[in-house]
């Protein structure tokens, strides 16, 4: 099956769903949100926009995240443009995800969006939805002011094709790069992240417009050898499934996991390469993989085990889709209380948190 | 509960979908297809699209006839542009329909659609979705190069408040405009009509690009007392229903069809007196209420039953959620078998068919 049929978030609003798992996310909106405020002025003081503002958010997913970001980039293009009298703020968003992703669930919170923003600021926007693989042209040339994309670009556009020799996979025992992986397989992941962000940055030049910005998150990591990755710790977990049976070894075998967390040097040198784009600042932030728990919790004590569980729920929306086109669904169950019982002892002696890598990208005139 | 919550044809791809019941309107675009064919010429002489054609379809409802509608324009504007040297065409789609709608019946067609369009023309097409009530503002302004709405606009805005005399409403066992409707209620009818279609245009005018076209067709009617309507004979049935207990008297007195079928000179009228527009075009065709099921089944004997059940069963994907929330879903399945049955022994008698009217209208420069 194409991986753009298998790969989206879990859909509806249910306990499960990810518009209901993704405080995580929504913390990440909301750092990205102050190096936006701290960094769009200059990089738009030569932008001018007649008429109206195109902004595109690629990978939006589904649920009140993708309608707050949206609110954030709305807000500092409001302030910009009122502090430059250009007049009436009027944008066009395009909310961009693949044709699997729930888009009825934002489309079922857009009235009440409206009203609210029609209360805040003196501005006009009008909402579209733009569904289709951003690793594919989306838009017409030099259209879109500002591209947006939180949380997305660490997925391929395929899982790497994995090397096999004398009949057994090179990463055999791993779904992702792991302490036992051979440099063969870093080297196929890497190459497959190259080939993807090459391509993603070369068509979003063509459909940026001059002087136009592109705001890119995703999660990085400081090295390939050292830490500790999620994929990693739920390959542990399907292993030990296949030892007792519960999960076909070959299955395992066969599966990559279509990701890949580049470190920040690797991103610079894609950039550098690619060549369209000025880089004007990249930055990387740390958060635990349960950051938003401890946040939401404050009056509570929280034992490892709530924090096990917590990080288990939320990744079993975002991979949930995924595991299941490959495993079954009837895995998934004991595959993620495995997964929250495990996790729950590595807090006790790994950290556990993800390097995010922020990229603020140029088209110069 | 607003009517932008509960009109919507039925979703889904299933055996009573609208996607799967909607012959009827799929003949009415193909007729309208041979007059944009013949006319979109002349009225295009003057247009002059740089970069990209940005095409709107009002009210795009769900299922295959969505699509077939954005190809034919799409190829109909590709041989004109190529005529006029315009170099290679370039589109932007946008489908609207109310928040409801199901889109994502769409979204899945959209791969394949892609695939096919790219092996049809060397034109280059971007779809995107605009959810919202066509009774308010969807677009900047001078945005839309070409607008088309098929079967949407004889829907109302909401249904006319119908007067009240000595405590009975004077639309007395009726849902719709009848022949024992009294002049006041026709008049709130037209009223509503007169209203929401001017209030269409002027919103249009402003959204439209300079030289645009506007490609309208919508169900309409002769004369206000001799044609017999689909609301008309389900309010026949639902007023037996009254009669025998099944239906509360209550419930029948206050729902109003929030659908009005303006005359042409109606019509005329009300765009002339909006003053914003040029009526290029403005025609009439009939097309019975079964028109396509004969076409469909030319070997074989289609007896009055079957002519009865079809009618019945494709208005039912266009009517029911509408009628599940003025009259609750227990009664749907009566209510649209004795509406079958009815129509089996109308069809003996009366020419049920409907008065379809096609403007084009264009915004000159």
């Amino acid at each position: 099956m194409a991986m753009e049929h298998v790969l989206h978030m879990k859909g509806g609003v249910g306990e499960t769903s990810y518009a209901n798992n993704s405080s995580l996310q929504r913390k990440v909106i909301m750092e990205v949100k102050t190096l936006l405020e701290e960094n769009m002025v200059s990089m738009m003081s030569n932008k001018s926009v007649k008429g109206c503002w195109k902004i595109a958010d690629l990978g939006c997913s589904s649920g009140p995240n993708t309608l707050l970001c949206i609110s954030n980039i709305m807000n500092i293009i409001h302030k910009i443009n009122t502090k430059l009298n250009n007049g009436k703020s009027i944008f066009q968003i395009y909310l961009n995800d693949l044709f699997e992703n729930d888009f009825s669930t934002i489309f079922k919170l857009l009235p009440d969006f409206y009203q609210l923003e029609k209360e805040k600021n003196d501005a006009e926007c009008f909402i579209n939805v733009t569904p289709g693989n951003f690793y594919g042209r989306l838009f017409p040339n030099n259209y879109i002011d500002f591209f947006h994309s939180s949380y997305c670009l660490h997925w391929l556009s395929q899982a790497p094709k994995i090397l096999v020799k004398n009949g057994e996979p090179l990463n055999k025992g791993n779904i992702y790069l792991s302490k036992t992986s051979p440099p063969s397989v870093y080297e196929a992941y890497f190459k497959q992240f190259e080939r993807d962000f090459q391509y993603f940055l070369k068509l979003r030049f063509k459909e940026l417009a001059l002087d136009g910005t592109m705001a890119l998150t995703f999660i990085g990591t400081e090295s390939h050898d050292k830490i500790i990755s999620v994929q990693g710790v739920l390959g542990m977990v399907l292993n030990e499934m296949v030892q007792e049976g519960l999960v076909e070894e070959n299955k395992l075998d066969m599966f990559n996991f279509p990701t890949y967390h580049p470190t920040e040097e690797e991103v610079r040198q894609v950039i550098e390469r690619e060549g369209s784009f000025t880089l004007q600042i990249i930055k990387t932030f740390k958060m635990e993989w349960d950051a938003n728990l401890q946040k939401d919790n404050v009056n509570y004590v929280v034992d490892r085990k709530m924090r096990g569980e917590f990080i288990s729920k939320y990744h079993r929306a975002v991979f949930e889709p995924l595991l299941i086109a490959a495993f079954g669904e009837n895995i998934m169950d004991v595959l993620f209380s495995r997964f929250a019982k495990l996790l729950t002892q590595l807090i006790e002696f790994e950290t556990l948190e993800y390097t995010n890598i922020v990229l603020f990208l140029t088209k110069d005139s």
